[in-house]
């Protein structure tokens, strides 16, 4: 009944397409017949080989690189699986044959002094560096200026658990261990880290800490900021070593400053975050609620509540419609009740506290409109939950325009948000002539508010990186124009960049270009990632 | 029963002396023999007069501030209540009668446009700023350097609760408001803040922003730097309005930036804060347990759990033996078990989920060894929280040397942190012929560690300033070489600023000092605090 997450496999990436090649999800005939419906008839034109471009790295400089004991690599092949990320932009130009955002070279180091000496011939021969360990950015956090060569830095050799001490309940990884390995590791001792991002088997340590990721159990486990305890930096200007505590009052969290950095202040090498012994009992449910305000009010409740489930997810009528939530029946007709709202809410502990927690949100979900539809539900979302996003290749092939974006603000602005951020997307969408169908869950609560997710499926047109740019701008528009934050998990990168210094202002920009200038004073790492 | 905390009045602490003035609290003969153990026999000097000396704030410079529409003093008495905070160094030196750390003069602005005013006259003027609103700072946080006339800029009137968003339960108040009118006002609409740290009567939401303060319901309701969600700051290079969200992957946490800076970036004119519900019910209850090793793990099993209480402390052997957790009857024999340490354990909110709780967590001790000892300990620590501090003047006033200090750490260093520092304060006093007192608690409990709270009593020798000194250094040193953090609660101020610059390190002292450059070009703000 409970398998655990750790049967999940690191997935290598193939560049340009979701998830795992072995594994690829097909489109069911019933989604089919719902593209039929917006005029979506004809596949997509056939990808173009990608050629990039020759490297203009110096033989010096290439030189200096392999003098540090760093893997350097120039060959076509590498460069290209080290380009870009994987939002729907990035794999529309893969399909173009795009291939001018590749790196001039890839260079992995296997240690923190590696990582150091990369840094210093980066500084002497004026390169620039972009931090590379998943690769699943889906906001431009792999497209760097161009001026200088650029350099794919791959932690990925940089992997494992360095030290776990189990009464504090903390781990310390390597930065480029990627999460499912990390959980292989810990289960070997009995522990968890229970950090389920839709990206899980693609991305690190590392990355998770230096974009602020969200897990799918956030409610349970906090989100990846909550669960740094600390972190170990190599910046141009030395090595840093932030976190002495769980929690002080010694000035400002400077772990803050780090997390969601995007690689611009410094490289990660080390991440301490917080662990919980591997949870005997996991228990998912399906909750079913008349309509979205409805279950939006309980989910509400249970955030604002001492006694909280692990797990809380909400999607809106028309994701539960096209029963999203299990993608791997996506499009076929929900199991519940017909319409509405499917919630699904998951326990993870002991006995005992599972018990003692179930009891209670059962109650107040019931009492707050909602029935119960068993653990059916719930368990297809768990076994599903990372599958989602395998749907867009299959997707993009047969000619739609398919992507996401998300926000967060506080709960009395949650329906504006949803309504205007909505409006933005389908006009703009049928401004060009393609009606859109918008979909929206909740995935992620806090007292004070909460994530809205959103998924758009609309016919291509000819440039579809045009068709979508319009959607995706008039969009940012809402969520500023409502005081909203412009990424609640999915970071600044370059596709936030305009948007997020509106959000900060004048004030937060200086104080963040300031800390920029004093930790990588020649601008060396991830030149316009985060900050022009 | 359930008396709320709204019953507990602002109170106007009187320069140089901790808490109510009146409602001062005396030594029970009990203590008095204690104190004749420690060879405590003879009171201290009489207090001497406090002259401050003559205000350096030329007839320009005052002008130019009288004319920001904020009322400026300089006469004595003013200027004397706005000098230090209430640490046993600050008290000792105003019993000595020393004056030179009084403000050149004393500015309260009522709007945040006047608090812009004042920091443009202060940097036309050359002028420093010291922001002042509880004036309860242990850490010389109101001491800056004096190179330039200081201005203590008195932020008590901007006061008030400004919004209310009980839907995304977050409320907005003026920096200057008291924690108990903040309570008072939420309290007219059935909400509450619920941040009890132990200077309660008297410090306010701005305060405890800055310092990040921990109060007695951290576990429950988080430490204030949890709790805050967005902050308005004036800097001298302009407003900034920070938080748009209650989390966001959108770059560094900047909120973070200004938590814990004391003062040094901006100041802080707005707060806005997670409140919930009044609570309907309130339950207190105390635990033996029959040693500290066994209450700890206690501690630690609930704070690593899913379901936890409201409130939680565990008192040392020590402590319990002089029954400090309940200060009205200190040094009186204990109500329970003879030996042992005495934990409180606390939950509030509705019945149902308290009852849920209160089961689970019951339970969980019982299993863990501990002694249900009912309601009345826990209801007597309740009633007399804020009242411990108020011991230490008439202990001054009888010879005796007592100060407090706090420290955090990861929960597998706690017991050689703990041994470590009291080693160290003992040592340093040994030395120097006054056995010492030492006593511990915890209050603060996370999943991956907890704070330390000593409580230090000696006989109080011809100089105790130096006396304390060398116990202060010692522990200092102790807590660094065990990798602590110099502050759990207390912040850095100008007494931690060593000890706290060893802990960072200097790739993050130099980002901290890039944000002070940036924000406070002229250095205007609290020079010498937090940063030199």
């Amino acid at each position: 009944m409970t398998q655990s997450e750790t049967t999940v496999e690191v997935v290598d990436f193939v560049p340009g397409r979701w998830g795992n090649p072995a594994d690829p999800m097909h489109l069911s005939d019933s989604v089919i017949g719902a593209l039929t419906m917006l005029g979506i008839n004809e596949p997509a034109p056939a990808p173009v080989d990608v050629v990039v471009p020759a490297t203009r790295l110096g033989a010096d400089a290439l030189a200096a690189l392999e003098g540090t004991g760093a893997a350097v690599a120039t060959d076509d092949d590498t460069r290209r699986s080290r380009m870009r990320g994987f939002s729907t932009p990035d794999l529309l130009k893969f399909r173009e044959g795009d291939g001018t955002d590749a790196p001039d070279a890839v260079v992995a180091p296997t240690t923190q002094e590696q990582v150091a000496a990369v840094l210093a011939v980066a500084d002497q021969h004026d390169l620039s560096l972009n931090p590379f360990s998943g690769g699943t950015s889906v906001t431009g956090g792999m497209m760097p200026e161009r001026e200088r060569p650029v350099l794919s830095l791959d932690l990925r050799r940089l992997t494992g658990l360095i030290d776990l001490d189990e009464v504090s309940q903390i781990a310390t990884f390597a930065a480029g261990t990627r999460l499912p390995e990390a959980e292989r590791l810990l289960a070997e001792h009995g522990f968890e880290l229970g950090h389920f991002p839709q990206s899980y088997e693609g991305a690190t340590i590392g990355g998770c800490a230096v974009t602020r990721s969200a897990g799918q159990s956030s409610i349970g486990y906090g989100r990846f900021d909550d669960m740094v305890v600390g972190l170990t930096v190599a910046t141009p200007v030395g090595l840093a070593e932030i976190g002495t505590a769980p929690k002080s009052a010694a000035g400002p969290d400077l772990r803050q400053l780090i997390l969601g950095s995007e690689g611009a202040f410094g490289v990660v090498t080390t991440v301490r975050v917080h662990v919980h012994p591997l949870p005997a009992v996991r228990r998912f449910y399906g909750w079913h609620f008349p309509d979205f305000v409805a279950g939006e009010a309980a989910m509400r409740t249970l955030a604002q509540s001492a006694v909280k489930p692990t797990v809380l997810r909400l999607s809106d009528e028309a994701e539960t419609g096209l029963n999203l939530a299990n993608p791997s029946s996506a499009g076929a007709a929900s199991a519940g009740p017909v319409g509405g709202c499917l919630m699904v809410v998951g326990f993870e502990g002991d006995e005992a506290d599972v018990d003692c927690r179930d009891v209670y949100v059962t109650a107040q979900l019931e009492k707050l409109g909602g029935t119960a539809l068993g653990t059916e539900p719930g368990e297809a979302w768990r076994v599903g939950r990372f599958r989602g996003p395998y749907l867009r290749d299959p997707l993009l092939d047969a000619g739609a325009l398919v992507e996401t974006l998300e926000t967060v603000t506080f709960w009395s602005n949650l329906d504006r948000l949803k309504a205007d951020v909505t409006a933005a997307i389908t006009g703009a969408l049928g401004d060009q002539g393609t009606p859109a169908v918008v979909m929206c869950h909740i995935s992620h609560v806090y007292p004070t508010g909460a994530s809205l997710y959103f998924t758009v499926i609309a016919k291509a047109l000819e440039n579809p990186l045009e068709q979508w740019a319009a959607a995706k701008n008039a969009a940012n528009a809402a969520i500023r124009a409502a005081g909203a934050s412009i990424t609640h998990h999915h970071a600044v990168g370059t596709d936030h960049r305009g948007t997020y210094l509106e959000e900060i202002g004048d004030v937060q920009r200086s104080a963040l270009r300031a800390v920029k200038d004093a930790l990588d004073p020649n601008g060396l790492l991830n030149p316009g990632i985060l900050l022009p």
